[in-house]
């Protein structure tokens, strides 16, 4: 029997963890499943004869070796911070191991001695960093293998609860961190190059540079800029288009919204709120307003913004509770984890919600000196509460590739991401057995006359 | 013969030094002078025979001992970020230590050795800090020995330039290190108290919470805050006041003219701009722009601004040569090193121009139950290029206090600022022999209407 060792049973694993386990019996593997939690590991297995679920923790370096050591694949599905440690033991024991993160600098260094080894070190095959590479590179090496050349290259994914149950007036609830959607934009200017410019925007512009794209039979969306859309111009192969932009989808109205809460200051990670146990959240948001002795808070804040108060921005603000007089309860708290607070009562999903992962990758291409635009769109729904959209577009590839480089069907070794068509063409064409299957559209070429 | 130890000898030492040599034959002192460039430092002692210039690295920690261990004070002028090396050594060798800038993590850990040994750490007495610490502690102790409570604290400080010489259309030109101008307010938010209520504001928002003061007879100023205004509060031992804010003053209509800057993203230093040596400065402002096929990079920048074209920030940004086809000729800079590289030309002050510091205090403090307010204003000329108003209102204080413990007028030991009376009452004093003198105003007190 093959052993597959999965570290981390989170919300991202559930899916994964059922495709190993249904596929174990034709191909005898015992899959090990560990977490900080043995309760969660076990759930995930439920009672599945295949599966062994226990606790531990990555930082027992002794049963972190052993555990590796003693199996054939690994994958970590741990934060991205900790995978390090996984992968330098796996190069170490000579194992192949796979993750849905993006390869960090870290990881990076470990690719020669990986190859020495033989070790595969295979990361970016979930969804967004995954899926949206293979479709993306499918297309792109098709063009190419026309004779084709692709002029323009943009690439949107947003994850948001499914259309029937998309009731609040946001349009938004969280199908995935919440802390990654507060923080979303921060840290550096997002940089992206268009009708060859380059184009650089600060964090307190990026939610009002939004542009609108249709997708598939499911109506307007909005997309904002993510923060790095140049790197992918050399990981692509694209070093000579004129565009290139990668960006988050919401529906219409969502980010000028929540740019609000940016503009205010609201979204802050930077410092402790003072007193924030005691304080309301009329009293947060008030902090952030300035000085009149005329004007109750709301007045102020559409003031503030340049706002009218009767305005759709507004009622979106106060629906969130932001205006309200109760009390913040959590101590020590950024602005922004007290605003996480606010939002996990009014975006968290119900119980019979599902969400639903969207992406659509655009193509300018010359064919014979004329311009052709292509998409290629993905919509894919979650079935439950466990098996979300997020959990099966994450963990489906995953669970793809660790079949394939256990069948002897990826023989590559080093640190890889799946753009190579021996990896994307059999796991895409697999995917599609789960629902995910990217639909083309051409459509007329015209010049630009607005953009982002 | 006691020798001072002067480490650094930039503009800033420029009065520092003069005024310790012009009292070295009467006190009997030697002043060593030691800078990285042996030709400052010789230009600063100007062949004064109690001088003695040469090249010192404080990288050099051999001779950095040596010269600390046979001195009897030492005065480090380095940047902020150097003076831990030394004081640690004067610490090591018993011997007391005065600085200008503020005490960092790293020097406050000394305290306690450093009253063992006997020595002083004696820091923040500049201008700012420094004269605003002393100022505004002799008022507060004042009111409060008069049995009067405080229930107000405002201080604001700005370095211009005079008002003859005062001729662009910013009514700024750099009198202090640029980079710190470009760069102000980043890095986190600005706090303050205001009427009882916490304010924060982020730096998209900075520059346009200003408020109007009137300075003395200069007429208009505009104040912008400063990032921490909170700790004073224990610092000044004001625990209980309603309002407690510190701020930065230009002239007015300067910080919303910044601002555009600042929306734009020009004022990032976090990432390498694309290209920066080939690229124009108009290339440079429009890729911070939103993509339009009709406008031209200043309609652009304007209707992103939400600005007229013809309003007066749009003309003062043209001014600044921004939009203009010249090549940046910078490699590998950061937007706001392009920036600073641009207003360097334009803001730099002429041969003959001369500085100014503007100071002012505002206190409001309760007297038999009615409220009293109290303005505290200082403005101090610079005399030439050498000794502007910022090199003597940061030098003098520094050299008197050299002077007060040489002679044995201060006695404390361990880290210290200059907020007890027996430090600020003497060095006040002696300040008003150098034009360094606060001028107070009663002003009647009511209720405010507007406000930051």
């Amino acid at each position: 029997m093959k052993k597959i060792l999965i570290i981390g049973a989170g919300l991202s694993s559930s899916s994964l963890i059922k495709y190993l386990l249904d596929n174990s019996e034709e191909h005898n593997w015992k899959v090990l499943i560990g977490d900080l939690s043995e309760e969660t590991a076990k759930k995930k297995v439920n009672n599945h004869p295949n599966g062994e679920a226990f606790k531990f923790d990555i930082n027992d370096s002794q049963k972190r070796d052993k555990l590796i050591s003693e199996a054939d694949i690994v994958v970590s599905m741990l934060p991205a911070s900790m995978h390090f440690s996984v992968a330098e033991a796996c190069v170490r024991f000579g194992k192949n191991m796979v993750t849905a993160s993006y390869v960090s600098k870290e990881i990076r260094t470990l690719d020669e001695e990986a190859k020495k080894k033989g070790v595969l070190l295979l990361n970016e095959i979930g969804v967004d960093p995954g899926i949206d590479h293979m479709s993306a590179m499918q297309v792109i090496d098709r063009i190419r293998e026309q004779g084709d050349e692709i002029t323009e290259f943009e690439s949107n994914t947003g994850g948001l609860v499914a259309p029937k149950y998309d009731n609040n007036p946001w349009n938004y609830k969280f199908t995935w961190n919440p802390r990654n959607v507060i923080l979303a934009g921060q840290g550096s200017c997002s940089q992206f190059l268009h009708n060859g410019k380059f184009k650089y925007i600060p964090y307190n512009k990026l939610f009002e540079r939004t542009e609108r794209i249709n997708v598939l039979n499911l109506g307007e969306f909005e997309v904002y800029p993510n923060r790095d859309s140049l790197s992918y111009r050399s990981i692509y192969g694209l070093k000579n288009v004129d565009t290139m932009f990668r960006g988050t989808i919401r529906r219409p109205g969502f980010s000028r919204a929540w740019n609000a809460f940016v503009q205010m200051g609201a979204t802050d990670d930077s410092f402790v709120y003072q007193d924030s146990e005691n304080h309301t959240y009329r009293e947060f948001i008030n902090s952030f307003t300035k000085f009149s002795a005329n004007k109750n808070v709301e007045q102020k804040v559409a003031d503030y913004l340049k706002l009218d108060i009767e305005s759709e921005i507004m009622y979106k603000l106060r629906w969130t509770g932001i205006f309200e007089d109760k009390k913040i309860g959590l101590k020590n708290a950024s602005p922004a984890q007290i605003l996480q607070h606010l939002l996990e009562e009014k975006w968290s999903m119900d119980l019979d919600d599902k969400d639903m992962i969207v992406m659509q990758h655009q193509f300018v291409y010359k064919q014979n000196g004329v311009k052709k635009k292509l998409y290629s769109s993905l919509v894919v729904y979650g079935e439950d509460q466990t098996h979300t959209a997020m959990s099966i577009t994450v963990g489906i590839p995953v669970a793809i590739a660790v079949k394939m480089i256990l069948t002897g069907k990826i023989k590559e070794t080093g640190v890889k991401i799946p753009i190579e068509k021996n990896i994307y063409q059999p796991v895409l064409k697999e995917l599609e057995n789960y629902k995910i299957k990217f639909i083309e559209e051409e459509v007329d070429w015209s010049e630009e006359v607005t953009g982002i």
